[in-house]
């Protein structure tokens, strides 16, 4: 996964790596209990952007982190972000059908399934990150394993999607909806550009405070650009139920500014990503990339 | 919390510190989002029997463990159990209305937030667990989040939860019933006795032996003694709902083996509990008392 052969290249290559770590790291479906296995790697396999995964590389990649220690890394994120989803997807949550193409999980298994699924990823990803150790120095791993959980937590992601279920009907300003994504996707988003760099090194405050100002300008138009791709883009091309936000009455970037002022939000914060990470030169390549491809993609 | 007072006196003071760790573990209610967070608080303080905690101190006191790691793994380890508690109340779950006295969190507030206060104390768990390093050696302290994370997922409580779900209206037979209590209950129980004895040294092969057969002992004691007071006591004593096992036509240890039966297995296991620890002398009286305390108590 050297970035030499471009940014497709690599990419394609870091989301093969993160597949087979994920494969690995998840109990076989033939253990026992085989439905809770089975329907445990039917929620993480096989799709998504792995966008967390491939943050917590291109930030490895500042620091020249050991490919190993990353892939366990972006497989705990992953798996945190993947349990998210099965929850938000649940009945007396956002009670939706369809995720990254596929029926969600309480709908191709069951309800109570689904909490399970959900309950025992989270566990798993914890497991996966204090296994990580071979190349990680002991307290830099339980540093890690802090970010991780407190990312995960009622002060990160937990919490946004709490602030989220209060604000349906609700008139939310700017700054109180951009509270609500700094916790519910931001912060893990944020968590995973600190593990990757983390793996490579103990980060000073420099580091820390140019990795900060990055994560949370492409963690804010990661949301920014989801908005502007919820109310523009359909079911199929996004591989999720499109326009569902405007349905439950959300606020959203696009119903508080607008489609067009949206998008240039969107754009200044990808400067603003690149200019944080200016800094570590020539390294931090696959980094940029990144902020240019949350903000231009197209699902 | 010294245990020359009395067995009394000793749980007392372990139960009011870790009230104590609790409280000031979990984020203040007046934190944003508050709703979430006093839920937490809800779910977590002023209840339960506190058996984890117990456990994590008799075991520490196997080894002079200090008190403030122990502390944070008792901490930790009750926040699994609280979790896992509102999880299996939820309506896809058990839905049950009732628990340690008091209404159950999805009634108290609502699903959605019963959902993310369980998601967020399993975070906040490891979070406190990998906080607790003051006194511990870094590759010990990894090694109790390592058992922590598998204690709770899939191959742990998870996974007996899963096997308990899928046990409705089945026949099981006494090695099927085992199993599946030794993974919901059990790998909890075994996991609180393993920390508390990590938190004092890290343990050699005939210790870590000696602990997994008093901890083997006691899990499958604490639900042989569980079913039978399900079968013989009532809502207002347990704090909970009785009889629900028989009313969900679930397997116990009484419609398998009778009640007198399963009395009497109690009674052998406490002494197979008593048996295993033995090698360690006078400084293992709290782990036998807590034997006691499990197959002898009323509620």
């Amino acid at each position: 996964m050297t970035f030499s052969d471009g940014f497709q290249q690599w990419m394609q290559g870091v989301q093969t790596s993160v597949e087979t770590t994920l494969e690995r790291s998840l109990p076989p479906a033939a253990t026992v209990p085989v439905r809770l296995h089975e329907a445990m790697r039917y929620a993480v396999l096989g799709g998504g952007k792995r966008m967390r995964p491939l943050l917590v590389f291109a930030a490895g990649a500042l620091f020249d982190a050991p490919a190993a220690a990353l892939g366990y890394a972006a497989a705990a994120v992953e798996m945190i972000h993947a349990y998210s989803l099965v929850h938000d997807d649940m009945p007396c949550m956002d009670d939706d059908a369809l995720r990254r193409g596929k029926a969600t999980v309480h709908v191709q298994y069951d309800e109570a399934t689904a909490l399970l699924v959900g309950d025992a990823l989270q566990a798993q990803a914890f497991s996966v990150l204090a296994e990580a150790g071979a190349d990680l120095p002991p307290q830099r791993q339980i540093g890690m394993l802090r970010v991780l959980a407190q990312a995960a937590g009622s002060r990160g992601m937990c919490g946004g999607q709490a602030i989220d279920l209060a604000s349906v009907g609700v008139t939310l300003d700017r700054d109180q909806l951009e509270q609500m994504h700094r916790l519910k996707t931001g912060a893990l988003l944020h968590a995973s550009v600190l593990l990757g760099a983390s793996c490579g090194k103990t980060l000073d405050d420099m580091e820390r405070a140019a990795l900060d100002r990055y994560a949370h300008a492409i963690g804010l138009a990661f949301q920014v650009v989801d908005d502007v791709l919820d109310a523009t883009a359909d079911s199929a091309m996004l591989g999720k139920t499109a326009g569902k936000d405007a349905a439950a009455n959300k606020p959203t970037y696009v119903t508080i500014l607008g489609l067009a002022q949206s998008q240039a939000l969107a754009e200044k914060l990808r400067m603003e990503a690149h200019d944080a990470i200016a800094p570590f030169g020539v390294a931090a390549e696959p980094l940029r990339q990144l902020a240019d491809l949350i903000v231009q993609r197209k699902t």
